[in-house]
């Protein structure tokens, strides 16, 4: 056995407990997966209910994930809940914070954590909102702290953002890839922190323009969501902005591309630039109307198994092109 | 018979004859496109050794057009080419032009277009960087051209943008949907002619984004693209951005996500707005350098096989599950 491998199982066995904090739409999605993949999973969460909402949440989402071969009544002994704190981290390798985006909240609870959680236990935050140098102010070791950013739905879409801050520890960084590429998960680590990471501000930018389209009447909402679906997101599932311009290029590929389009898209950024977008109240109005005349006549669990079902087939047929 | 079959029909019937003018990159895949779905086509393309080029193309293309069940040998029947503008358009029932996108090329080629074409003729135009009403400017009928913007690649990507400008008949209209439509393209009419139209504009606004995480040194370009193709780009090609908000504000649907992200959404946009991004020595430099480094190892051949590959995948698995 070579040093690699040894090290990978040696980790591995040291990640099966995981404590996850907070269960909302994100949390619930992180303890299916957890579960699907063999891991003991503590919940942490005093919302009312929260018991039940949680496993009736997971037995939906778990025949979603393709390599559960146990019984969903087997996976649930895996499953425990603690309303304390320090109970509740005590055993944990992982722990993965799903917690209100609240700066004060948060800072509250990784003190508190630390003081509970075992020397080895990795801390990772879903947040896509508070950077964990702030997060980790008040901790005795920040170094252990890194964002883990799933993209809704975690238990579907398979990117996680790694995140470290500048004080974060390699190695820490490392155990978080390890850990997520062992629960199946394909994590980038990105080599800064800014604000939203990459996949949100690219929605983010792009949303923009969507905005912008529909205040201007250009389009409406279902009818931009189609442009999408038929043309940006199909290329996009197969091959990312640079390498499908690289394609779009001609026979010099990027550098075609440069000399052909970049004049062009450079007038429409600053076209873009000096047009406003906010969500004004005449905006939202207009956006709610839109949706509740199209897409919106569905419910939302309707919509979202539409959606789940769909990603699933559209994974799978990726695993087998590529 | 219906009064709907019957005009359907009708508009099928003299929709039998294309002329392609301009046979690049686009050009090449609407004719191959054209032939597959059993319309006759001339080519009109005074580029040398133009016959050869096409036709070895569209060898390549062919085999890639799920329904195309008669031999290559046969379709090819149906292909001619013509050096004589006149001749080339005088039986056209529908003109596809995708000649460079120069304002006096086109306005002078619509012109000659008009005195040799047919009474019944459509005129379209793939150009995604000159809207028609310019095009148009010096045209007797100036009410029967518009835009057909496909996206590349046309024989395998469903958008097509029809964009009418305000002259535009809406006869011209429907008829160009009703001809798209019959070839198995899914168009969308856009409400008013902006510059880029929708998909480009939506492209151009991430590659903003894209770039300044480049030159920022956040990510390198195959991560980006990585980033990409495992999250935004499988939510995408099954939901546009609306209804994924819309999934993505809890049970509340898009007026949730107005409540939870449209603050932290417009920071980044101010964030973004006072970065500038442009096309420097600097940063092309960069992003040429790491385009070799990464997916610029595979030949453009080898990576546009790829990208047919797994989109055709994709479209029949959307196509299924849908």
């Amino acid at each position: 056995m070579d040093e690699q491998t040894a090290s990978l199982i040696e980790s591995h066995i040291a990640m099966q407990n995981v404590t996850v904090i907070g269960a909302g739409v994100i949390g619930i999605s992180w303890i299916a997966l957890f579960l699907a993949r063999g891991l003991r999973v503590v919940v942490y969460d005093n919302a009312p209910n929260i018991e039940q909402r949680v496993i009736s949440s997971i037995q939906a989402i778990l025949p979603n994930i393709e390599t559960v071969e146990l019984p969903v009544s087997s996976l649930l002994k895996r499953l425990s809940f603690e309303t304390d704190l320090a109970r509740a981290v005590m055993s944990a390798d992982v722990i993965q914070e799903n917690g209100p985006d609240k700066i004060n909240f948060k800072r509250k609870l990784w003190i508190e954590i630390e003081r509970y959680a075992p020397q080895h236990a990795l801390f990772l935050s879903s947040s896509s909102g508070i950077p964990t140098r702030i997060q980790a102010s008040g901790m005795q070791r920040p170094g252990r702290l890194l964002i883990g950013h799933p993209f809704n739905p975690p238990h579907l879409i398979p990117l996680v953002e790694v995140v470290p801050h500048k004080r974060a520890l390699p190695e820490t960084t490392q155990r978080a890839l390890s850990f997520y590429r062992m629960i199946g998960k394909q994590p980038i680590l990105l080599r800064k922190e800014v604000p939203g990471f990459v996949a949100n501000r690219l929605q983010a930018a792009l949303m923009r323009e969507a905005l912008l389209l529909v205040k201007w009447d250009v389009v409406t909402v279902d009818e931009l969501d189609e442009i999408v679906t038929r043309s940006l997101g199909l290329r996009w599932a197969t091959g990312g902005p640079f390498v499908s311009f690289h394609m779009g290029g001609g026979p010099k590929g990027f550098t075609g591309f440069i000399d052909h389009f970049s004049w062009g898209m450079q007038l429409l950024w600053l076209q873009s630039k000096f047009s406003p977008v906010f969500f004004s109240t005449e905006l939202k109005e207009k956006l709610l109307n839109q949706i509740s005349a199209s897409f919106g006549k569905k419910s939302l669990t309707e919509l979202e198994a539409d959606r789940d079902r769909c990603i699933i087939a559209l994974q799978r047929t990726l695993d087998k092109v590529k």
